[in-house]
């Protein structure tokens, strides 16, 4: 008897193993997201390449210069390169000369992310590994003259647990071989044979990243693209399949419906729950991506703003994926590492309330502008979070959302005492707040409430 | 009788401007320092040049790499530029082609600072205007094709009340007419006659500064650099006469010793009061006064430790010179526009106890460490002002060197509440500081005390 | 009658057109080589490409610096690049700014060549026409951005009546592609599905060449490269079929063996009469292929020389094919252009012992050394034209190889009256000279003779 | 009595070295051009510069571009460099990685040239050698690295007996300094004080020139240029009094008139016999003196009007400076080489009627044109050398400025026989030329006949 039921297990296992996804969306949507991008919520999101060297306008640069022709793009290069001055002449200048790929995971890991997607190749088509397939125009071969694909990947692996995610575009401005295929209606595939195909393949099997950021997807669909295919092989037969988690960026007929989680438009940031796990995507420079030497202090997100984009995010339950631009020479501009270290230094007191953290009941509060709320299930019901986006003027502040009970208990992250409050008459909560000294802030830009023992 | 005593005060008048100042110390040193300068106590120093542009190391790069020969500066020229590279070479690349003066000049003006001081030439002997005496080596005919110089002065002038200076090296590293005169122990004069005299001369007429920053001096005596003869003109003749403050770096046996304000070393800042009007001259990078390439978040200092600097030195009759250096491309890092405009943020708040200030007769408490005073004439006796570098976590602040009277009143700059206070039994005062909204804390960093009526 | 004739030769022309070529040697080689070829006698090759802006030891350049690590290549680029220089910055160095290719069309005219053969890819994979194939490493993409094979191309065709050829390589030293198929030992193909063969097809239906220089075979078998199949479109289906001529260098098994005309080795000069058209490519500067900066006068291949080798071969059934390397800016040096044109002027005089000759029964002579013979039919028999390499010294030349007849005529291309002559004992024959005025020498370095009415 | 004599011959030697020149022109005019200068008759002018880098239009470019704005020139620059480009930003790539001074001594020696002039500063400025006084703005500092003067003068001094000289452009088209002056009228000399004497005395002092090859003059006067002086020092006390020769371009009053030897305007070549030694500079590039990377085959003058040029220039009293331009990496391209080695072939032949020769009494023939005298003393009279410039058409050349007398003697230079000759009716000789095999002729493009014993 027992054999048979070992027998059984067995049977249950090799089924169970055997699940096997199908190239169609239905199949591969039904695949659950491993679960530890839900859990960690922050990403940092690298925008890294030829457009660097330059680095005027944004990434877009070569598009901006040569394929809508930008004056003041136009201008610039006139004014600073010869007249015969190719894009590609940009490639020799990407040195990297400082990158130090170990410094950039310390800067991380201290920024409290937990995960790292690295621009792998943009739209311009310039490689950032040393690939098989884009000959001269990779980093292996011209610039930086190493992997800065691989070389990132090892450092963060070695010295952190931040998972390590790539950032792909599928199609390029001015590939030649995507431009045939364009001109052929999308007919042909030669470019997606020969170039976007190969290119994915290399880069799971070489880094076993844990995430694919797919892009440049939107002039086609995701026929065209192979998306389908590509998937199905992911998830049932690449070294990754297990931990690997993907966005929806594989067509325009795919982009916000199906893949892993929902990247939808960049910076993506509805203001209400969504159904489907999806991401906000967002930039510390106001206006770019890629790393802008005319970039001026006022052009930088501020610490407050930032976590309050954090914090409606995650509320809605949303992933936010915040991007800094690297320089040529390979450096983290100081003021993107001091926002990156601000950010840790508050996660570190209000951690609690995001790493981990499911959307409640609520995600904004019914009464008081600005409130936003995450949950965790607690060991007598959930215990909810307010984060409140500045600090109350006259010592106490409203909560419309919650309903307290008698066993209701509100502490402040990162304080060590309790706080009084008064049920509402209609519902909800008003927190007495003492005077706190200076000194005895846990926190600066953004606070957080802890409810335990609430009703709802 | 009207007309005889107008009469005496032309005559008073005719006989003052009659002062011409001899070509010797007992002079020269003699003169009055024009009271913009005290009174401005803060400026802001830039450090620009062909440095620049590799902005690695230091600013004393070229010397780094050829003089000292140290290894990771020769290695880093070998390992990113051709082997026959000179320095030289490096000129055609300080582009400055985003240079905008009037930004920087409303940077400067948010700052708070009331005086700027721009290298106009470094050691490495390129000029940042266009001179006449050296030609192929400054920044007309090479590199940024502009006037650096004029431009900024013109943008201050226009935009702002701030002073303007110039910093001028009177040695050159490499210059073979110098190594000619070191080389005959400054026997010979051909490179002060040919090079030196002709640039200041030309700085004076061309761009009538407020403030004439030397360097470069101490090799040998001021008799070598003709620093007598020279400042003999500027008091007398020259069109800045009235308003020219110059330093003290004019030859080994002046520096510290005569001239105008003294600035001896380099971030000098003795911790007592001085007889003579200084100067502490620092830079916000920690490691460098010119751009640093791999300057990280970690090298900038902080506002607390800037702040306490400022205190510090004002306290001690100095003045402040707080250095930021520009990229080779023209720009101030964000890093370091935030200082500026957080200490300009700063000053608004608290700029009373510096602007205008007088040492008082203590500059740092005598029981309390980490507190610095400064003082202005009141109507009733003095106001004495005293900065507490942080928060007190009691509730109380014992002050040890004011002795406070029935008439004392204590104030906090920045808000509006008169505060209690407890005489102390042998001397002194302890302010009493009630739980404050931390809304309503009037700046961070360091916070100032204001006493009137007291005693001393 | 007439109807039935004439149906009979389009039945013919039909069956004539209706020959189709299989991919296999044995049909391919059955194919006649279009008649041009062999008529035209004397080519000018050209290689240019990346590697003419380092110019500095041979087109091979890239090879002797990175794989075989050429001691002096190694050093040269250490001192006069920077560290991490890499071969493929070279590629926006290659402006060539000045090309002007009508006049380089006037300058082949000028030489009395019949064709030319541009390197349009050598072994460094650079292409020199705006391919599709290989984005950012091809002239229109990096460095001339323009296509330099076309405008070639068009001007040969506009200004002369001289075929025009493209050299290309199949492999390439450090595709990573290619590098792959040969890490398979050639069992895969990607290289030549997605390369090689790609360019081929596009070099053809682009510019429709009259001549295929294959290259970079040498490695594997025709098998790997395809190239049956190639040469089997290019026969039948192609729009250059009926003109076309190629090589033999589709695989190190077809090399001198199968293919159009055979090259065999670089150089190759049998000095016998080979049973199958050939071909003597060989390079004016005597070290190397493409310019070298360093060339000197005594590097250059000499007229007498030069034209003695032009006998030797057009003796034996060869084809010569001249090389020039053009300097990276477009220019062809004008050392190189004197040769050419005064290869042009000699050729004037001497060009119909040349063009549309043949080999006689004998190459060169049987007694008197440095003689050599090419033939044509004459109307009474064939025309035998005998080169000597230096003018008598004594006013007479024995010929060992023809036998005279009492109707012989004996004459100088170029120089207006018949020769005496004495039969020779044991057959030839000895033409009398007499002293010829310099001013009416019709040439330099080699002279002519041509003999008709001979018995054999 | 023989010790008096002694004396006498010492006191007289004293006396005669104790002639010293005052500056002024009669004194300085009176001085005995040495004789190695006369002598030589063939020198070697080398332009080579920063211009070298461009090689486009002329060493003249920087004006061309930036002076007189020559519309291609102008977009030239426009086409290939970046808008902000300099001239200086040239300097840099100024290399000179293949100088090899041992090289081009051996190519100077092959030509036969007597003497060689080498540009250390043309009108831009730049100093090829390492000097005090343009820093940065010389070869030592920029672009090569080294000293080209002084590793050509070693070179020079080391290989050959070849006199070494040196040319010197007084005025800089751009130096802010002259530029100064030149708006002052020429009433100021700061540049003279501070640029061209210290140069020149410098350049004297270091490598101890043969000649001083003076240009630049034309603005002004010699009292300007401070000539007069510098020649007393540079006749009395310099290093080099007793070698040194000096041209005429030292002020716009002296040129043509004054100084060594005159070289009056470039390309001078009057056409008739000059009272004063004097001097004919020409450039085998028709278009250029400093080296055009477009130059053409058809530009580069053919060895027979070189060959006349020389025999018209020394018949009339000249001496010829003939002028190659060096690359910017540091070669003689080959076609000069190649000029200047034929040269030297055809003056191992006529050497004889060149070196040490003399202006006959006729220049040229006064019948047959195109031919040019020269003689020297022979024992037994003078002897005649009439150059003719083609080869007979008819075996004999008529001379119409001889008058042979019955022990006349006709010979050709490089040919072993004696020729007959015929009195001319009313004066001169018709000389008598037997068919000459090919082989036998001593030279190519000009033949030289020899007279002995001619009346006159």
């Amino acid at each position: 008897m027992a054999e048979v039921r070992l027998f059984c297990i067995f049977l249950l296992l090799a089924v169970c193993t055997a699940v096997r996804y199908e190239p169609n969306w239905e199949s591969l949507d039904a695949r659950p997201l491993p679960s530890w991008y839900d859990q960690g919520k922050i990403g940092i999101f690298l925008h890294w390449g030829v457009f660097s060297v330059p680095s005027y306008g944004s990434e877009w640069f070569w598009w901006q210069w040569q394929g809508q022709k930008i004056p003041a793009v136009v201008d610039f290069m006139k004014q600073n390169y010869r007249a015969d001055f190719t894009y590609a002449d940009f490639a020799p200048m990407f040195k990297a000369e400082f990158y130090n790929p170990d410094q950039w995971a310390d800067i991380f890991n201290a920024s409290g992310a937990q995960y790292v997607v690295l621009t792998t190749k943009h739209h311009e088509g310039f490689c950032n590994w040393p690939t098989k397939y884009s000959w001269n125009w990779n980093a292996g071969d011209v610039g930086p003259k190493r992997d800065l694909v691989g070389d990132l990947a090892n450092s963060i692996r070695k010295r952190t647990n931040i998972h390590f995610g790539v950032y792909h575009s599928m199609f390029e401005w001015f590939n030649p071989l995507f431009l045939q295929d364009q001109a052929n209606n999308f007919t042909t595939q030669n470019f997606v044979r020969d170039k976007t195909m190969p290119e994915l393949y290399e880069l799971v099997n070489n880094y076993e990243p844990d995430l694919i950021w797919s892009d440049g997807d939107w002039m086609t669909s995701y026929d065209y693209w192979n998306a389908t295919n590509f998937l199905a092989w992911l998830y049932n037969d690449s070294p990754v399949k297990d931990k690997i988690v993907v966005n929806d960026r594989w067509g325009k007929d795919a982009r916000c419906k199906h893949g892993g989680f929902l990247d939808c438009d960049d910076s993506y940031n509805p203001g209400i729950l969504q159904k489907r796990k999806w991401e906000n995507c967002m930039h510390l420079d106001k206006y770019s991506w890629g790393y802008r030497r005319r970039m001026k202090y006022e052009d930088v997100l501020g610490m407050q703003p930032l976590l309050q984009e954090v914090m409606e995010t995650i509320s809605c339950g949303g992933n936010i994926l915040i991007n800094v631009g690297p320089t040529s020479y390979g450096e983290i501009p100081p003021i993107f590492e001091e926002r990156l270290r601000q950010m840790g230094d508050w996660l570190k007191v209000n951690g609690e309330a995001i790493y981990g953290s499911k959307p409640w009941s609520h995600q904004n509060d019914t009464v008081t502008p600005g409130i936003w709320y995450t949950s965790k299930n607690g060991s007598t019901g959930p215990v909810v979070y307010a984060s409140i986006p500045q600090w109350p003027e006259n010592g106490e502040v409203f909560l419309g959302a919650p309903t307290p009970s008698s066993s209701t208990k509100v502490t402040l992250l990162g304080y060590p005492k309790t706080f009084d409050f008064n049920p509402g008459v209609s519902g909800g909560l008003t927190i007495s707040i003492p005077p706190i000294n200076v000194n005895d802030m846990p926190c600066q830009w953004i606070w957080v409430f802890k409810l335990e023992g609430i009703k709802n």
